[in-house]
């Protein structure tokens, strides 16, 4: 029987917060725990969209933060999935913030978060197929794979010489 | 002159948090954005008594979430600063949770971040340099090279080949 | 000189919540304070967004709760200005509840807030004027009057027969 | 048989409030989300008490913020039940700040919501009649059937010319 | 010149609250730690009343929890003033929960905490004396001097034998 | 049957706390309800360590909050039960504040708090004897039965002389 399908864009999700006080640290700057929690929840609504279902975080990728956000910022998550495997989903999560007086805004994060689709009992369960239809959808699926290798990699579940498609990233030649 | 040092054991942060419903998702399971907001926060503060001074948060690595924990559970965080660069600090984070009235121990999670100091305009810096004391510390330290290549390649900052204390992970012979 | 425009789609926001159970009855229904509150929260943001201003609430039209929301649920908020006047903006406000491992997703409320732009003394200053597009943003524009009106009237600020726009509501002819 | 009775001032509910820096905007005044919020619970805790039933929020009135609420003010807010119908009740709703340091004690706000009383499956049940005993309490008892012809009227539920009560508040003679 | 004084009921302050599910342990009791929470806001907020000064928690007495509050509850607290000293005053806090459903209303806790106002420095600053009306404030205003020999003597302060008021309490004669 | 056994430092928990905005007064000290709720949290957790049930608050001795702690310190709480009765526990609970840019770190509180070990159906039941190992674990379960005698005294549960322990800290002698 065929599996199921969904495009990728049915699971966009976005999400704004308004930096308050208790986000941020005694330089006025948001923490990064309170963002990382943001980016957990509009991640895990994603993966519920495209699954309907119940999700688990399965893992959050290496995420740098190279710019500050303040506080009284407006920031923005969205979060799409961008691949689905059995049971689990990879999600790309962006975020936006928002300075309104000056009018600045800027891109501040860009992550890669996977979850897994759970029964009422918390057993993991098949999904959808996911179609990517853009350009910027079909580059996010294409990359996906190479994505996993390194968290197995780095989760010491697979060996790096079975890691076929991470050798472009190391750019490893023989 | 010779700059100041400090013991990996004087960054010791402990924390005990509570799993309350408003943490959990519909599976009675603690969220993971939760749990990594309690991370960045003994994170930091484990940073700060390293180097005496406000830090931000610059990076959390790959992060995986493979055991549960549950509504109700005792969650224990501990912090040491593991090695200590100009102006950064890298932590390392376990997570052990607790069912009571089972008496069951687990540890869960066990990751690494990294933070910068900054004075109160916000400029990097410099730190304490760190001794590394028992046998663990020490390995802890000697890794923090190699983690910290993999998150430049990560952030494209360096080239792969560059990274020389990376090989030994991807186990690159030649 | 000519007044500064902006079109009304700049100012949209959309804000996705999770209900958790702290935002329940005793029934795992969403309490009706919590949603006033992200109606707040959402159109606030979205009237900074048309002023580039510090704004605050200058009221909030009758709002009516017709459908309840469940405990679990992903409730989205979006919020758009549908006209500006001197220093006020009127902003309308959708709420969509949707309930994932069903997939029934239903509009739940509609509502009306009005917002002044304040310098940083908490004086009233000038905002742009707003510039409807689609079919719909004109009707919002057009019907921005008359609420407008029947606002005053409520607040005892002008008198109903003074109310010219609001007739049509009330279907009084002579 | 004859229907429970019970007097307007056995619900009587006050709640006091602290604003704290997450309660405020970036001028420091009390966002009106929150204030509403905190409505929302003192109007529900009231109705509870006239019905001795879960109820759920069915209408709030325009809500008009004419004077704003600082940081570290006491807000009190007291609300009464001012008539009740065959499930449902009209709650008034009286808010007052006080900036204790300079000793100004000003009432804020002034607003109605209504609720409907449900058994444990969420419908309707029927709940005691209200008896006012003040002038006060008698005026809000009269005024209840007028603005709940409007509500009914905003809501769409009947036509203007049905809404025999109104015409003093719009002041339409012929 | 004669010292400012105050009545005790000017201080009277009273606050509700709804028991939440974070508020509880897995039992579905109010944990006790979020009861005192409460207790010294509303017995803070009388300080600040009686005093018009900004006010820190001196002391907490011996509370003891009877009776245990359910998930739901309506929790009432009044605090009220019953003594001022130079700069500090004690403060009478009574809770009482109660199950809407059945109609069960019972006291739960009474307790007694002393403040001490301070000027914008954290300085301690002369306080409005006190003055009892009812006989209920007479018995709590002469007790209060009882009460304070205690805390001095759990506080190291005095001796035993110096607290003469105290000797009532432990019924010693000779 | 000879009864189960644990050591004191089986209990010991430490939980590490910031001071966030919403956490102070307007002066920026840390409120004496928040600190006091953290202090049970710590305390409940060590008890259930203990005892391994649920527990619930039973009392919180005298709390004499002498230094004041400040906004963006680090909060560090010690909890550890001192002597087990049958189904009740003592918890000593010590606070430490550190100013991290500072460098200073000094005790601020020192508290008992009693907790009741439960079933299910919120029953007392058993729970180990607690055996002392260093000596000041012995002072702190000497003392144990003093401060128990006290607390009944207060609670008006027992008289005053048949509180043989106590009368040590009231040093009468005949």
């Amino acid at each position: 029987m065929a599996k199921h399908k969904k495009f990728s864009r049915e699971s966009f999700t976005m999400m704004t917060e308004l930096v308050l006080p208790n986000d941020t640290n005694t330089l006025n700057n948001l923490m990064g725990g309170r963002l990382m929690h943001w980016m957990d929840i509009v991640s895990a609504i994603s993966a519920q969209k495209h699954s309907n279902r119940t999700v688990v975080t399965a893992s959050f990728d290496n995420i740098s933060f190279k710019k500050s956000i303040q506080l009284g910022n407006v920031v923005t998550l969205r979060a799409q999935v961008t691949r689905s495997f059995n049971s689990s989903m990879e999600v790309h999560i962006t975020v936006e913030a928002e300075d309104i007086p000056s009018g600045k805004k800027f891109m501040t994060h860009n992550a890669f978060a996977t979850f897994v689709a759970v029964d009422q009992s918390g057993r993991p369960i098949d999904i959808p197929e996911l179609i990517p239809e853009t350009e910027e959808e079909h580059e996010l699926y294409a990359g996906a794979l190479r994505r996993r290798q390194l968290r197995l990699i780095l989760a010491g579940r697979i060996k790096p010489e079975e890691a076929k498609e991470l050798k472009s990233l190391f750019d490893i030649k023989k």
